[in-house]
């Protein structure tokens, strides 16, 4: 089996410029010249990240749209995007999706590979942006007395997913065409104490903020909006692929765009996350361990 | 069957901006403050571009300095690469030649992404480039009366690939562990009137560079330095994988490191590619078509 972790380990004993933040941010951070960079890579995997039978319009979308919620938590304007893509069935939908995210990020395809391979396919996106705001938002520096706060709600992704897989007649538009928070996260970042995007779920991304800053959230779980039913507001607070923002702000200060406050930040105490007032003692079940679950199965039972 | 062509079209129809120069250079060139950058991005996949059985290190190896090669040819300074990785058996082999060629060009991983998935696995890699001097050199500047010039030698990478496939003793490592001509690259990037780096095979990436420019190359066989015995020379002019500079100066201007003349150019007639006096009428079989042969097989039948 593979062991990602120790892999990433490894990579993070290589990755020891700065701009790199550890790999333990959404994207890397990169003063060049005038410019402060702003650089992100993902990639999607058929059968792994992408479900059987998916829409290769909707797949060019997501893999767009996930990089440039990695640059919304930076506040960086995108400024271009690299394509590695394997040839496949229906390439011309791909190409239709990718023509419609571009458009509606106003961001250009700047270059990248095409190739033979698989089944598996698998799709990366290079997106590269401009800070607009330096320093840059990062998730290690929530301060204790600061707020908590949330853009949109948490389980729209995961009803959507349900839709799909179960064949429903349900709207799957927010898990097939997720929307990042760009022109939020632009606002927000000379604001934030931190920021991050939340594409793992919201409890397991805020343990990793929780981390990242050495301090301990303490979120209000009825404080979290959520898409679904009540009785499922735990699965929701659990579930990936929203990609809203979370980010953390001093007391007196509000944001500038539609959002929750959801918690508090405290002096680091015996756990990094308490949900109403419960401790969470492992990362473990708490959402999506990066990549590592195939396909995405529901939290429900 | 995928049809790699048109798809690459549809790319071409979305990628309008300046800096992506229509998809048909080695990189993005993209004026961003006072910096210019050049990014690309490539992917390796095994059984297409990965012999069955190679060394991860190797593999490691030869992602990023064909990735760092691009840079080369438009005489930019590598700045940072990210990476995207499929785990599988032996991660740990492949961490060690990422640091082995992170090192040896001096270039920091800054990010990226790890996913399952495969097989076969895939791997991608981003390399982001200051360019060192404007305007940065394209495959579009030969002007007749300019000399065309090579540095190095064709056909080792194809010596190599034939060692591991007949489990010879002879020298692996031209084909394993290319060598970007990185320092070549910034010398000749103030002089070249174009440059591209040989990927594909001398004969189809002059055709392109000749197609680029709209004018007609001239090579004079003999005069490419060949590290094959001199009956397998037109094999050594069609195989890829060498990683050289292919660059074309005026005719007074002499290169500032180690190269070969080997050709003029000429106005455009009705030929882009002569080669001995004989007009080159088809790209067909005149090298590498970009990744849709798996594996590479000998030229010499």
């Amino acid at each position: 089996m593979p062991d990602e972790a120790g892999f990433i380990g490894m990579l993070r004993a290589i990755a020891h410029d700065p701009a790199a933040r550890g790999l333990a941010d959404d994207a890397a951070v990169l003063p060049l010249g005038d410019t402060t960079l702003v650089l992100t890579h993902d990639m999607l995997v058929d059968g792994v990240h992408v479900l059987p039978g998916a829409d290769p319009a909707d797949v060019a979308w997501k893999l767009v749209a996930t990089n440039i919620s990695d640059l919304a938590a930076k506040g960086a304007e995108p400024v271009g995007v690299l394509l590695g893509y394997m040839l496949g069935d229906n390439d011309a939908r791909f190409a239709d999706g990718l023509l419609q995210v571009l458009d509606h990020y106003g961001v250009p395809l700047l270059g990248g590979d095409t190739v033979s391979g698989g089944p598996p396919r698998s799709y990366g996106l290079t997106a590269i942006g401009r800070a607009t705001h330096t320093p840059v938002p990062a998730r290690n520096g929530a301060q204790p007395g600061d707020r908590l706060w949330l853009t949109g709600e948490m389980g729209a992704a995961m009803l959507g997913f349900e839709a799909l897989r179960d064949g429903t007649a349900a709207d799957s538009t927010a898990y097939r065409r997720p929307l990042a928070r760009l022109p939020e996260g632009l606002a927000l970042a000379p604001l934030v104490t931190a920021m991050m995007d939340v594409s793992d779920g919201l409890l397991l991304d805020a343990w990793r903020l929780a981390e990242a800053s050495g301090v301990t959230l303490a979120i209000d779980g009825p404080a979290v909006p959520i898409a679904t039913p009540e009785h499922r507001r735990f699965d929701a607070l659990r579930w990936g692929d929203d990609y809203e923002l979370l980010f953390t702000l001093p007391a007196d200060t509000e944001p500038p765009v539609p959002a929750s406050c959801i918690g508090a930040i405290e002096q680091r105490g015996f756990a990094p996350l308490f949900l109403d007032g419960n401790p969470v003692l492992s990362d473990a079940g708490l959402g999506w361990q990066h990549a590592v679950v195939a396909p995405p199965e529901p939290h429900s039972t």
